[in-house]
């Protein structure tokens, strides 16, 4: 995976990828060039067996303030329809392409997560914020509706439908605190140990089995629109896959030997 | 909008129409008469322009107890299955004319919900009650299911499928601290303050964007049902179409000029 | 239904089936015999009138420790993908058992409820449990999948979609306090009268209306994958129906004498 991205920054270490928007001064805004080097990481994501999580984190105390209004708004106020449906179809595949990358993502979340910055926490797999962070879907502040790159599909399933209601349609701050009570964040830790944190919980995922893990976020995205049947019938073909892996036999015979399986992946 | 209703009482002012049933000596029981005039009332608003949100309050101390059981359940145990569909297709439409009238409902919620009451809660938008609140699916206690104008497709996105199951099994009343605390309340007020809260989320909602507003509901209640991918492909669509509405020019010149955006629904 | 069960302890009185696996000393590990005679037991409930709600509860402290590692996941390293496959969809059919018998479930864990185990809580209907009850998705620990048993569809419509995924990438231990403020588990009880309280909340249940329960159960499982209006009219044509049992004319009749209605299921 390539680490020299223009307009985010990105290290990879022990297999752990660590992504962060790089304008701390006006609190990591997203621009078009930020949008779609983003989408085309995450996709080449897909073929790449070397990294085996990834960390989107913060940057001077914030995690991103959503589109840039004079980059993105201001531009997007005098397109044609065609020029429009192609920018919203490219913010919405920054979300397909985190959600079909194959590899969990952790979000990490300081000061500020709003707009698209708070639609990139959700299309993470696992969340953490700092007491400081404070999300607020704000599409309804500049005109727009609360349904942009799958809020309204992914926040219900999430919070719930009456909670997502409410910040959808208000673009209220949601409090670090109302967020860890309702699911949005997993975990609530202080601002000094935001970056351990996600790391440990990323090298935990990362330790494997990741080829399991490949397969339950496929099938934690894919599930919500089959019926119970044949989400059971998908799950008992998935894992039969993943009962032929290598893993899953290191597995039992670390078990066997009273020892730590240490999987490879395959 | 008509606020000559027969059936329920009527009020719209400043773009808000509250409506609330008018038997309180009753704790405001439905009637066949009362779920036909709302159902033909909401479908009405699905053309109007005028009413910005919708508050369905309480009166006299309750919000509703349900349909009737002189009035309704007597009548409905004589009926042929003939009739008996044209019943509950007419209670299940009401519920369609809700979530299809493009407009956001608050529901406000004192007292007694129950029901077919407890219903109307659910499917209006955002729920703000008192600490009094009760609100109980009572429908097993009548002989029958839980699966009522909907309860089993929107109560388990709003609570989650176990909290869901054990009130619709049960029939068990809900209090307002566990409401709340399971994202079915969005907030709990005292009873002297409910109409002024209320009226003042609804105010909120009303200044817009309007249109905005009208695709965030519709997507809100399409998605449940699409894949993720199909999902964020139908929210590229639909806020590009918002795109393209003057209220969101509107915000980003008020933006430039540091002023609050003044919508107007177009 | 057969209460002389080999591979569990099945006891029926009053209506009640009560089933507990039975090798407390390994805290009940499921085997492909238990699998099996579990699976057949409830296909068999699905076209039996006298067992109106099943508990499966707990033995010797634990509710069940999941797939053996000796008995299930030794052989399974062995198999060729026809016969793992035989073997997911053998699991899966358990829980499509589960679903599909039509009478309501409840789960009452004490201690271990792991892996498979785990899943057997969610497959049931309601969930009671005790201070000590530790839940857990182990199936990243042997080297697998969180997308076990439709563990990917159920868990997220329990508990949010962010908790089940920490709890199937991690296969962290879910407290019975965290199971409780999430909703996973309906209750808390202690250990000494969960027995009590889930014989309690069987015997509400099983005082009908049963066929009402039936349809509740269906319905709620069925909704997920159908769009709202969808669900709207299966429910107007499931009440429909109820409103022609008995047991709806015997609770309008019991209200209108002022008396408790007895329910008959028909």
């Amino acid at each position: 995976m390539r680490t020299d991205t223009e307009h985010f920054r990105c290290e990879i270490e022990d297999g752990i990828a660590t992504l962060r928007l790089d304008r701390p001064d006006r609190k990591n805004p997203l621009t078009f060039d930020s949008y779609a080097e983003l989408r085309d990481w995450f996709r080449a994501l897909s073929y790449d067996d070397s990294v085996k999580a990834v960390v989107f984190g913060s940057n001077g105390g914030n995690f991103c303030s959503g589109g840039d209004v004079h980059d993105i708004i201001g531009p997007l106020t005098k397109m044609s329809m065609k020029e429009l449906l192609a920018f919203t179809r490219m913010t919405g595949d920054l979300v397909k392409a985190m959600l079909g990358c194959g590899t969990p993502i952790i979000a990490a979340a300081d000061g500020v997560c709003v707009g698209a910055g708070a639609i990139i926490a959700m299309a993470s797999d696992l969340r953490i914020a700092t007491p400081e962070a404070r999300t607020a879907f704000l599409f309804t502040r500049v005109g727009l509706a609360g349904c942009d790159m799958g809020a309204c599909a992914m926040l219900p399933r999430i919070i719930g439908q009456g909670r997502a209601a409410e910040l959808l349609y208000t673009g209220r701050t949601m409090s670090a605190e109302e967020g860890a009570a309702w699911g949005f964040w997993n975990r609530l830790v202080p601002a000094a140990e935001l970056d351990d944190a996600a790391r440990d919980l990323a090298a935990r995922i990362a330790a494997g089995p990741n080829f399991g893990h490949m397969m339950t976020k496929t099938m934690l995205n894919q599930e919500w629109s089959m019926s119970l049947d044949q989400a059971i019938e998908a799950e008992a073909q998935a894992q039969a896959i993943c009962m032929q892996t290598a893993d899953f036999t290191r597995a039992f015979e670390a078990f066997a030997a009273k020892e730590k399986p240490a999987f490879e992946g395959d």
